[in-house]
């Protein structure tokens, strides 16, 4: 029993300010302190080290956790189910095929009609540009109204699993995973991050990974390059983000059209398909006039765009320009690897061979990071509670 | 801590007499004594208290409540998780899509399949007239045929959540609204109600819902007045059922074709779209047939009869003639707001809106009165119980 | 309270050696050694005593039950969900039309995707022959290796809801419905129980029942004939674990052609259509290249081969051959009911009709063994904890 370990992670996390994170959504990292992204990782590495010492994390009795998934998803899906089950909410889907939702009520009336008994919800929108957050946030409106109004018992907190500008159960979890695997995060500062586009046959992957990243990694002093084709630009705004981020973080944040670049003595690489901003932009307004003509138009261009990159890859030779020919390489998974789930894609795949199991432990945390992020908006005294489970020791599965 | 209030509220349960609810089914109110309907109300209220006090209400360790959704349903689906949550039933919906359901298989052979750890079953089948209700009693005698053969170790008990006659779950929601609203249930004897049928762009909206509030209101000394077109009557034998009501119960059942007149002097409307009942027994009639064309021959009919009723709308003017000019309006929701969800519908968006706080507390007693149905049908001392739940004070969330 | 039963039956448990369940699959009953079929019978049996008594079986405080169904399922589905709920498992269906899994992810990855806290996993796959059973292997190193490598904090294990091989989760239900009613397995050495095939309008019906059969019953001394219409064979590698186990039982496994004489005498007759093994063969193979002429031509061609043998159908004539005119009729459901379910099928309605309750019996079985198999591959010393949750007695339902 690492009892030890886990009272010191509570000690940590008793000297963190938090407090504002009670009662409240978690949509974009950069709308975190630091105190509270770093409570976030604390919270997750308990929860964990719980699980594994089969000590029940269990803090709700009854309760549900929605989950309203506009896009389709295996792993977030099951990622926020896992953390829903690990807390004791249960998971109720609202998918809009069952429900009336399509038959033109108000997102002010579903969201309360839904969250009589709801404590958390998890969204996924990430389609549209200028549109996904933006539901959250009315989604997020409406319910805290409803509890203002007492129609509601309690206020349902949401969760962001992904939108058209920030991934933050993504960027968390590959952010924990950066900080285990550099053994803290003040072995971070001064690593040099390449989060880069790659080549992939398919069009439109949305913009909030490398978004997210850059984000959130210009944050902990580390040098952060975007590097893309010309034309696949993200976000102004999350750019600036980055920017800022950097200035007062003591990173930097450069940008550059070169993958050779952006690779060359980089300590960690993330190269990714991403679809430029300007054209989901347009797609967005194509989609809001209908146009189905010029979304197929669209498509065909971008497609045509995408294949004049094909030199975008993660080859052996690139991971051989990187920090003692050894960087970290990540993805979110899945991957479209060469050779393998299609005949040329974003990484060769003996690169992605070896960093197989790295990557799934990458993935391992995001069912943590959500647990977190449930529990520290719920909760009021959380290191209480932590505390209170350790000590009580209640048995995940009894043996 | 509202103590005192939750046991008062228990002593006034341990006055009723509702023992025959133990084991048994929820079809329609008018199976129901007026000691069971305030039971129900009673143990919704608690429910209620007990979770507002953050106590928990798990009567159950393991057990499942099955779905069975007929028809497209967001907020009777969400109330069914959420009531069976609240007591510690997981949810296992029956989406005949998924199942086996549609390929030959006998009623009386699936409701046993699927109830070997059911304690309660759920259905809405309200489409088709003559049907709905006909099917639950079908489930119903097949699970108590099982569980009598011993091939169930527990009589799975039925909730209806709508069919084609009563909407119990949507009335005795509405009732408790009311209740509320008016500072208990003695003051409600000789208030004006007035349902009433409103135009909506859409056709064949199931009659369950007037039904349900004629059927039940008129047992509380109250004026009910039935309003709609002519040919838009609803089962005869429903408005037999709100005539002895309103015969035994001190109020009044009244029809009327004049949606001024149910208004006037009205302390509370409910102007709703329905189906003529005709229409519906003609349209079950053309499905049993398979007869196609003759469905949508119907359809353009109907549509077409909705059309000329387009001054059946709940305006400010109309409710200019109500008691004070200041009904209470009520709505089961989603409605059809003129110039918001369609161009011409059932009310004003002023009008509706002046009411969405109330119509939001209106829906949110349902998971409630869906908890207190499934507790009253499978617990043999609902107030031994209660008092328990009260004085363990076991959290719903750990704090 | 039947403690005295229970604790005799956990006395039995502790004495059969079957420690090679824990962290272990279900796939093959053949792949299980006496102990085990035994010890997965016992602990059925006592999660059943225990729920008729009202005792709580969690096991699970939190964690998940992972279902992956790739064929339709209303009863196993069910069943699944039953057991998982019954030890404290939620029960997260990995539905393939809502995730990615279809977009050319490994299965490697998927499965560790979607396991960072599932317990258990059930997999129905019996389409297509040599790809189930081998999918699930698949699935199982992959979550094995992904346990090994700490990506996952537990090894989820396995349970066979139905491959192409065998249907052990039917097989070993079937079986205890035989030892209930025949009053102990030591009264099955010696009868006769007589797996036919029998005429369906429907074609392609999976091998994996008649093959779980064979499969099983001849392990218990039982006289095991197999009859078909020529054509209609089963997979000889099952036929020769048939052989095998009767050869080392002390029973007999014999093939027939003749349905009068696999009826003649016997205690036990089974009657059910499947697909012929070669056909199936080359089903999978025009699958695997697409072939949709070539399978509307299969299907054709088979429909044809069943008609002839209309004649393969359990009649009250053919019931009076067996032994005293009394045979046990089973079959695992939904069965093809002449004159109810279809014009011509496998059962005479009045056959079926006098054994609609043993059949649904021997359905009941199904979550408990399921329940079993989670429970043995999961927990160290299942004696000790069914001993504990004896003792401690915490209710299912309070009362």
């Amino acid at each position: 029993m690492d009892t030890d370990k886990i009272k010191a992670r509570i000690n940590q996390l008793e000297q963190r300010d938090f407090h504002d994170m009670y009662l409240n959504d978690f949509l974009l990292t950069w709308e975190k302190s630091d105190g509270e992204v770093q409570a976030t990782f604390l919270v997750a590495e308990i929860l964990r080290d719980l699980r594994q010492n089969n000590i029940s994390s269990r803090i709700f009795d009854s309760g549900l956790g929605i989950s309203l998934f506009r896009d389709q998803s295996t792993r977030t899906r099951f990622s926020f189910a896992s953390a829903c089950n690990l807390l004791g909410l249960e998971v109720q889907d609202l998918d809009e095929g069952k429900s009336q939702v399509a038959h033109g009520e108000t997102v002010r009336e579903t969201a309360n009609m839904i969250s009589f008994m709801a404590d958390v919800i998890g969204i996924r929108d990430d389609m549209y540009i200028g549109k996904g957050n933006a539901y959250m946030r009315e989604v997020s409106e409406a319910v805290k109204q409803g509890f203002q109004e007492e129609v509601l018992e309690q206020r349902p907190t949401l969760v962001n699993l992904q939108c058209d500008i920030d991934h933050p159960t993504q960027s968390m979890s590959d952010m924990l995973h950066l900080i285990n695997t550099f053994g803290g995060v003040e072995n971070l500062a001064g690593k040099k991050i390449a989060m880069t586009w790659a080549y992939s046959p398919s069009y439109g992957k949305p913009l909030s990974v490398p978004q997210g990243i850059i984000g959130l990694m210009t944050r902990f002093g580390m040098e952060v390059v975007l590097a893309h084709p010309a034309g696949y630009e993200v976000m102004p705004a999350v750019e600036e983000v980055a920017g800022r981020n950097a200035a007062s973080g003591g990173g930097s944040f450069i940008k550059t059209n070169s993958m050779d670049e952006a690779f060359a003595g980089a300590h960690i690489v993330y190269p990714k398909s991403w679809a430029p901003f300007a054209a989901m932009e347009k797609r967005t307004e194509l989609y809001g006039k209908g146009d189905q003509e010029g979304i197929s138009a669209l498509e065909k261009e971008l497609l045509a765009q995408n294949a004049q990159h094909k030199d975008w890859e993660c080859t052996e030779k690139l991971m051989g320009l990187t920090h003692e020919a050894g960087a970290l390489y990540m993805h979110c998974l899945p991957a479209d690897i060469t050779g393998v789930s299609c005949s040329e894609g974003e990484v060769e795949a003996s690169v992605f061979d070896r960093y197989r199991v790295p990557m799934y432990m990458e993935a391992s945390y995001k069912p943590y990071i959500i647990a977190a992020m449930i529990l520290l908006s719920k909760v009021k005294s959380p290191a209480d509670i932590l505390n209170h489970l350790l000590t009580s020791g209640a048995q995940r599965i009894r043996d």
